[in-house]
């Protein structure tokens, strides 16, 4: 059970509201189930809904005493008597908007703390939330619903979407953020790029003169970093899941929904396609194309353009088929080797 | 000598003093020798305190002019003469024992700053010291003696425990940090873990309903994450080490006294042990176990529970032993080939 | 062209008064051509100035419609009609210093915001510009012409030299930072290495007693960290040029110009002579020599000295040449594999 005191919990929901709130189909059980919480499926209570997306749990869904689930239609008829079955192609999705209807945002309304700085050409939208000590400097333009986090600084000229949320200690600048995304506290987005012109005498820094556009339903976690771009934008493509600490160099191209899991980098005016995964760790040289749907492995050095589609692993990142290959083949010769 | 705009040197002590807070013995010298400050084996002078750990440096305690070192007794018969003799089984956690009477923290108690926005409901312990601009939110609970920098932000129903001290501008939501703990400036803990259900019709957040526990006597290094749970906590044993840059994702547990070094990146719902080390941007991939005192190899990737004791080396990671024999069998080979 | 709501353009300037500023030379067209404004070759225009330096775009240079361009003089001859040739041996540092001409830091002066924490014993240069909410603790210096960025922390006794920038929410102790720096959000300097006693019972924090030494002309980038020293200071020569999450561990060394690309990690002790570069996610282990001009590909792990001017790649690092074969003999083995 979520901790009340950093949680606050909705409903109860009968089995049917939440068939319908999530696009499920009751098929089995009582639609009138109510139902107070979320669980898992080993823990969950005739009060409480769960969920199987992955088959492996397939024997813990059987054996389950939670009062509904979500469950693919294929594994529906392996229910345990007395569930509410809620069946659904794609489960966990539905879990995932079933559990935000239970833990919704907390509303609050607090509006502009009085030791915000706000610079008196800002255009602040209706019902924004400006934390204590948010520093919003000359014509930034903050759209209606954003909140923003104690002690972060939004720099002249910025522009925030609707309803985006902003952590606290955050940075941005020569950025325009889209609606509804969230950055973690600590993310800085539009600082200067790392373009110089190598000289012994000591290196001349090259104005940067690109923005950050970050598109609509994007997240960026914390402490991640987004430089903006030297003279074309550096943009973050709509509905992308940033992880935290992650770096992306300038005039780097995201598509949509690209999944960067923590710590990865990508180098400077690398574009990726839309949907494309990296796994924790991942490095991605400069200057190269990802296509769309390429799968970047956990670690991966990427020193090559990647077709669309395709999976690589290892450093220099290479087809996962021959990566394994290789590493069987090194692993006999070191046995020979003995 | 250290610099006296930022360390305020105490003492002097008598070599008897330092033995006696440092459980070692005078094995040797003058036990009233009056010592001033701290100093490496090769320039301490008669005023000050050295050690002895490492073989390497024999050579150097044989011919130390320092008033007296902290030393294995089975190297106190290598001291040159009139050297004070303070011998130890453990000479270094000796000297960090002396060092820290040398300089203790910095007695500053200036309470809370005017400029911090402390809400109403949260409780301060006895003799807190909140620096200016500090944000603690309703119902945070801190404890006696805890030190918060400037700009940093305490969100609601965060509780931290007593003597802890937290650096500038960090971010602490939907956690619970335990007894003299430190957390370094630009440290995030608590926010969501990265969490949802893919979709290409538009990633779904999964609402992330857990804590982060951080236990006594932990220290997390400057600008690192450490991510709440999804359901279960993210949990961080007692006396763990974390460096600088290092993610931590949901519901990841750490035993007791576990060491990560900077950068590194353990995924979702991975178990370390008690006592585990890993190296500088080691990776570790979720849903793993690792046991107690294992070692991980910098930058390695582990992708496999691994045993209690074991070093892992590589990317994938495997045994020591392996990866040497395979780097060099590789190497012949490479040879073979010109 | 900059977009203008964050960048504020100067000129126009003609052709001989921008060869002029960078040294170049007028080689053929019009020296009284006038120039609003920089752009690529492809998308100059005649009233825009552009550059060739990679020979790979040798045929955009010959179609460009720019104005004017900078260009080696073995180039030079292959200029469009009309185009005004500006002819010098280093065409993009001449590029880098006309782009600064037309987009000069903004000169925004607005003194001490009134919601700055300023200690009455700080010492502040002239036309220092502090942002709000900063803090500056007790006997800080701040030399003339510094600008500190909103919600940033300068410690006790930190000195930072005259026409440095720091970004918003950046953290300063123990530190001191020479002239011309710039130090990007969220940057952290200053604070304890990670040093201790491994203790079973207890892990013991031995005390950072050292300083951080930033020399002239030093870029530190988003987000990245340096320890103070152990004992010994930890050193940036002047003119690095350093990354974003960027890990520099106590009592490392680094020698003038060196070039750090994001996300690198330099172990405790280790010292890089003059010029070394690392690619990202580069990892140096701990005490080791990089000898001058030394060059470590990106993602490498270095586990040895390198000795002046060599590069290494992979993990364990070794001689680029060596690295590249060992890969192609490993891969003909895995054909053979099959």
């Amino acid at each position: 059970v979520a901790d009340p005191r950093f949680f606050v919990r909705a409903g109860p929901f009968t089995a049917g509201e939440l068939a319908e709130r999530t696009g499920a189909r009751v098929a089995a059980g009582d639609p009138a189930r109510r139902l107070t919480d979320v669980a898992p499926l080993d823990s969950a209570t005739p009060e409480q809904l769960s969920f199987l997306e992955n088959r492996r749990y397939a024997k813990a869904f059987a054996a389950s005493r939670a009062g509904a689930a979500f469950v693919h239609p294929e594994f529906a008829g392996r229910a345990p008597e007395g569930m509410t079955v809620l069946a659904t192609e794609k489960p966990y999705k539905a879990y995932a908007l079933a559990a935000a209807a239970f833990y919704p945002e907390p509303a609050i309304r607090r509006g502009i703390a009085p030791s915000a700085v706000v610079d008196p050409t800002a255009r602040l939208g209706e019902d924004v939330v400006i934390g204590p000590n948010v520093v919003i400097e000359e014509r930034a333009e903050i759209g209606a619903g954003v909140r923003i986090g104690a002690n972060s600084v939004v720099a002249a000229g910025v522009v925030v979407g609707p309803d985006t949320r902003i952590g606290p200690n955050v940075t941005l600048s020569h950025c325009l953020i889209g609606a509804r995304c969230t950055l973690y506290p600590g993310v800085r987005i539009g600082q200067d790029g790392f373009g110089f012109a190598p000289d012994p005498a000591g290196h001349v820094k090259v104005p940067q003169l690109g923005r950050v556009i970050v598109e609509d339903d994007v997240e960026v976690g914390a402490n991640s970093t987004i430089d903006r771009g030297a003279g074309p934008d550096t943009v973050i493509g709509a509905g992308s899941m940033i992880d935290n600490l992650v770096q992306i160099g300038h005039n780097v191209v995201l598509g949509r929904g690209c999944v960067l899991v923590a710590q990865v980098g990508i180098s400077g005016s690398t574009r990726l396609g839309d949907f494309v995964m990296a796994g924790g760790q991942a490095g991605i040289a400069g200057h190269l194309t990802i296509g769309s749907g390429a799968r970047v492995g956990a670690k991966a050095g990427v020193m090559q353009d990647i077709e669309p589609g395709v999976t690589v692993i290892g450093s220099p990142a290479m087809p996962g088929t021959e990566f394994f290959r290789l590493i069987a083949a090194v692993k006999r010769l070191g046995r020979k080797g003995q």
